[in-house]
């Protein structure tokens, strides 16, 4: 849409950047029925996601290996966690310059398999080429759900929780919340869900539908201030639940993670943060020029 | 092995060229009992392939994006045609520059949607990350067969044939012989089966197994040698089949695509052409240094 505008009034054609990732990802989602959640939902509630991870912007290259491929793994884990899902099988496209050490590739599968395993996800294939200059990782997760959970099915009047601690940038090494995400569906009616990989004020905003606002309170959010709102990479689970559950969640809840109340779905749209607009400013990929 | 070995007589460190990319798969699939083939067999029969097209390396910075779309695609669809199955869904992983004008994104969407419709094949969804230099598009892909055929199920005595001409170089353009081999399957007992993109005198050594050997006559290979041995990314399918289905398999084939016996499989080990010994040849995208 924007690009067909600038085009008409003779500016250059618009880019990746102007658009931003959001943006981007809106105009392709128009013609993709499934996608616009953590994972795409296939019939027989298979769960499909894959995930880059390229070296400089995701890693540097001093990154140990063993810790891209956890990394590299760990996301799609959390895109599938975030879905109330259970990790199946993954396969994995490497681009790496020919020059790279076996010894790092042997690395980048042990982590990968270290926090797969963990959650009984298997490596069953892929595929390698080489590039010049960029390493990339791509992760492609198959996974199931009884009941997936989707961004958009907040209720009115629902509490917002979020699991551990925000702003740590532990994004190397981080757990996914496969467990804590597959015990919440199985005992509560979880309403919506996701995994905060770009920071809770940006990823908030993925939950959000019309006729519904989030309100959270700066008291509440587990993290110090800007950067448990903004630095993201957190893989934290954000969701939300009936208040009438909040008891009975906060009884039976025995994982050693902190599980915090940090506001309210109410009628309204967009995001107030104690009762002030809260725009995102999570990680957008390709952030626009102002 | 080989970088433990050489680590041990204290030379460098060896890199992924010196292993090969068939050296380094070789060495990664000795950990994943389920990768090997065109694509990683699940339960329930679930084909699940990826593989990743590069900017300089599978496309030139100025192919039309659609182009590079529509190979991006047909790849995967020809992974899942290999073994006897039927494409169902896709996701897409892509790196992005952030200069790259949305209409080369849109191009290249349609370009994939292009071709995943003629096969019944959907995008469901997919992530975007920037890159600094080298773009990439990695399609992940799940289908489904009713008897996967594998890459090792060669019978002696068997006849080798091969789908359409080799060494042409339609690599952008070339439609994947989706239906061609459901057919097949439909209609024969398929032994093994493989799509070539490295080339035949490479990608025929995939069907190899102790005690077996592929004999091929270069007069009835249809394309010009050595292209039709070398060149690549034709994406044609070769297959065995019990001699005794010959006759029938020629009465009943009804494509437009030629259909030709190029070989026998005897007992022995390696492959021949013309009764003299057939080097790979094919694609390596690591080639060894000599």
């Amino acid at each position: 849409m924007k690009f067909e505008s600038a085009r008409s009034r003779g500016v250059r054609a618009a880019t990746v950047r102007d658009l931003g990732e959001f943006g981007l990802i809106r105009q392709l989602c128009k013609d993709l029925p499934r996608a616009g959640d953590d994972c795409a939902v296939l019939p027989g509630n298979l769960l499909l996601t894959c995930d880059p991870v390229v070296e400089g912007i995701h890693y540097l290259p001093g990154t140990p290996a063993r810790q891209v491929g956890w990394k590299a793994m760990a996301r799609n884990l959390s895109d599938i966690a975030a879905m109330g899902g259970t990790p199946r099988w993954a396969v994995v496209s490497l681009g790496l310059r020919p020059n790279t050490p076996v010894r790092w590739v042997t690395g980048l599968y042990a982590g990968m398999n270290a926090v797969a395993g963990q959650f009984g996800c298997e490596i069953v294939g892929g595929d390698i080429t080489h590039v010049r200059r960029e390493p990339f990782v791509v992760v492609t997760m198959l996974g199931h759900a009884p009941k997936p959970v989707l961004r958009t099915g907040s209720k009115i009047g629902d509490s917002v929780f979020v699991t551990g601690t925000l702003g740590a940038g532990r994004h190397l090494t981080f757990v996914p919340r496969v467990r804590e995400a597959q015990w919440l569906v199985r005992h509560f009616d979880i309403h919506a869900m996701i995994d905060l990989s770009d920071g809770l004020a940006s990823d908030v905003r993925h939950l959000l539908r019309p006729g519904i606002r989030f309100d959270l309170d700066s008291a509440e959010i587990p993290g110090k201030l800007p950067a448990a709102l903004t630095r993201g990479e957190d893989f934290e689970l954000l969701f939300t639940i009936d208040p009438r559950d909040v008891t009975a969640l906060r009884a039976k809840w025995n994982f050693p993670l902190k599980l915090t109340e940090i506001g309210r779905v109410v009628r309204g749209h967009g995001v107030r943060l104690d009762g002030r607009p809260l725009s995102a400013k999570g990680y957008d990929h390709f952030p626009k020029r102002r």
